[in-house]
């Protein structure tokens, strides 16, 4: 019997499993930088300890999607090693603020289990939480995805998953504790847009276009710990369906995100992500803008200082986005579309 | 209305205008880590707290350049982004010494407009000054830079900018609070040549060579959070003047300070840049070599310990320094010149 | 006299001569974060503070391979800028644990030098010590390289070394002081297989495989302030042996003992290593793969939680390791091997 991880098959899953995974990973300031250097974030709340503390918080916390990477990065061995498809996310809430020296880990609950009519593999719907040292929820969303069997023949247990909402209602999004933003210097956040200013509809094209390294995007998504093979390995990719490595998709949320600081100066964190769509792989050498569109505005309850903005953000390669691409009239994405992603983001009033 | 930022054009500027510039930036030991991993620097005082505690520092100050660089990159998007050519920049001192923890911000004054005869651009001249958490200047310098106008018919206001010096001149060189190097330990530096070791006029090939890749200057240009986009977009740049992207110019002058380790190891700070050409541009594949030459030797006043050797440093690419190039008999540079730098390193007596 | 440091060559070598090696260096949780973002490393004791402190430890302690790679950079200066060839290293054994915010520094001592017939170069033997800001021991190891003569006709010094061990025996491994491993958690650790469940002669297919780039050796490289020339100088190495940057030997030792979580999790530390041989070079494309044989299985002395493993893991590049790539009928390594490592790491009982 080989000590390898072999990765779970479809028919290894039971309805009801729990999976803590393995690697807990204490978050630091070496990897704020990292992430900076990978993205150029500049969101203030995530890269100023000051601008934080005028907030009430003790420090600047960690950037959302790098405690999202780290989540999600442990879950990969146990869940998707045997992915033929990352088909979906959903009702992605943010918890507790992480900050640097949190030890994160991440556990997974199987909430529903399709078999494919093929029999060759099925969907595998898990929950997945990350919490900090002291078993705090940082975040908790729900993933599926299409993982093969190892054994075609072999019985395959099924359970339907309860639906997760297309969107996560604006009264579940959490504001951290002590956040308090009477205080917000727009100019040194670096833009005077609040809350109020966005109207449902609005476009924002976010301009710039950062172009990706192949070392750049195997450094973050080692950096995350995340070993999904069709980023790394050269060797067995340059056989496979595209020929070439291909992008981690959270890669490009990241990215995208980075891009959204001008137009977005404001929306200093991110509360949920309600659902996303990678609507083309990226690759080595793509260039990637991105732009948004506003859909939604909601006041949060008890708050008079911040609100939130559901935002559609699209990025696109190659391709510059004050068209603002998206879709044909024929329904298909724009052929430059790579991702679609739907999320809220907190900004003051 | 867009709430995308344009970027001032030439006729946005008014002499004495005050700009508070964005993204506040804690800086930490990752981005030490960072820093190390671009360049390879090796000067002792900001590698090793253990060192700097011997000379009476609470801990490894920050590198100059590092400092430099991320208020550099504050100041792009409201200086430079409409950019045609940055001219110059003059009269850089470094003040207080920045640790790991504190939290830069910068801002900038206007204080000369020259529009251009051709009614298309005109030069502005900002001093910039980059401040830690407590109000301390940590540096404080003058740049010129060429800006598009938004329109040519606006009428665009002028004003004459003091000429800065030529030289800042040794009396105002500062050396950190504390800092004392009576128990420096020239073995652990790495080299045993002190101030008075060096003679003016004299010369030092510093020998190595180091190959810049695409996914490096990215990296270190993001890590600044300098948002020019000629460094960064493919696509744009694969259309430009020269087919490719630009590496950010403060890239170079890290990479020959680096390099110049090898023969000025005792160089422990800069104290102040005098000015720098940024003779030719510079391009991912490209080996940078350089060598320095002694300007000139000037003790410091009251000092016993330490004095500032004035260095032009001198870059050159694919093209190994041991000739020493500089200028041909016509005054023109050589070819291969793609950085001339003049300033001011503090050194054990 | 040029202030250049031209390296030592084997007429400069004496017996019984000590030489403290320049830039003692500060690893910090900067070191951390990049090292993972190099390497994807996932042993839960150098990721989790919360992990290592369950274990007894203060604090998550940093990878025993970095601290290896920056002592060891800290030598070439001095013993191998003139160096033809690293021959090897052997009876290297890691100490104190090296935690963020420790000071490493390193000297060497001459213990052996023998010219070559040819008078042209001859082998330097070298232990050398890493030691933190208390001077405690935290890595020595003995190395041998052949250095290059400045003038054949010098008159070289000569003198024998003992012949270190090949093997460290396991009676003089070290374990970290207050390591428990009583409550450790081998499903956070990512394996369930223990020390007893190794078998001599065991072999281990680690399957996954990783691509390197340019940017990420010459990163990792300079990171461990290794100033070897043939890592980082495309300009001078496209007219050399190979045409290309060679990859630093240790690069690939980091990537092998990563990719071997996978089948060997538990692995928690490298108490030692025995040698290695960098049986072929390694060049930016090459995807890196590895496995493993339990070469020993060892108790250690009045431990009953934790004993002592000895591997040789072996890295191969571009073929995967299913089939154990190692010597042919003929004794000769096959074509694939680019490593062969034997080293000692801990795992609980």
């Amino acid at each position: 019997m080989t000590k390898t991880n072999p990765g779970n098959y479809f028919e290894d899953f039971r309805i009801g499993q729990e999976i803590r995974h393995a690697t807990p990973r204490t978050v630091t300031e070496g990897d704020v930088a990292a992430y900076i250097a990978l993205y150029g974030s500049r969101f203030a709340l995530s890269c100023a300890d000051s601008f934080a503390q005028s907030l009430g918080l003790p420090q600047a916390p960690i950037d959302d999607l790098l405690v999202f990477h780290i989540v999600f990065g442990k879950t990969v061995p146990d869940i998707s090693l045997n992915a033929i498809a990352n088909l979906g996310y959903a009702n992605c809430i943010f918890g507790a603020a992480v900050y640097p020296g949190d030890t994160l880990s991440a556990s997974s609950t199987v909430i529903g289990l399709r078999e494919n009519s093929n029999k060759q593999s099925g969907v595998v719907y898990v929950r997945s939480v990350g919490r900090n040292q002291v078993g705090e929820v940082v975040l908790d969303y729900v993933r599926w995805v299409m993982v093969r069997k190892r054994d075609q023949a072999a019985p395959a247990p099924q359970g339907d998953a309860a639906k997760p909402p297309a969107v996560v209602p604006a009264d579940q999004l959490q504001v951290p504790v002590d956040l308090n933003l009477s205080r917000y210097d727009y100019m040194l956040a670096g833009s005077r847009h609040r809350w109020g200013d966005y109207e449902v509809g609005e476009r924002i094209d976010h301009a710039d276009g950062m172009t990706i390294e192949e070392a750049e995007h195997a450094l973050a998504t080692r950096l995350y710990q995340n070993t999904a093979r069709v980023h790394f390995n050269q060797h067995t990719e340059s056989q496979g369906r595209f020929g070439k490595r291909l992008i981690y998709g959270g890669h490009i949320i990241s990215l995208a995100r980075a891009l959204s600081f001008n137009g977005l100066a404001n929306g200093l964190k991110i509360a949920a992500i309600n659902g996303g769509s990678h609507v083309a792989p990226t690759f080595a050498g793509d260039t990637i803008y991105a732009w948004s569109e506003v859909l939604d505005r909601q006041p949060l309850k008890g708050r008079e200082d911040v609100g939130a903005l559901r935002l559609r953000t699209i990025a696109a390669k190659d391709h510059a986005c004050a068209d603002f691409p998206s879709k044909g009239a024929d329904g298909k994405p724009h052929p430059a579309v790579v991702l679609d992603l739907d999320y809220w983001v907190l900004m003051p009033r």
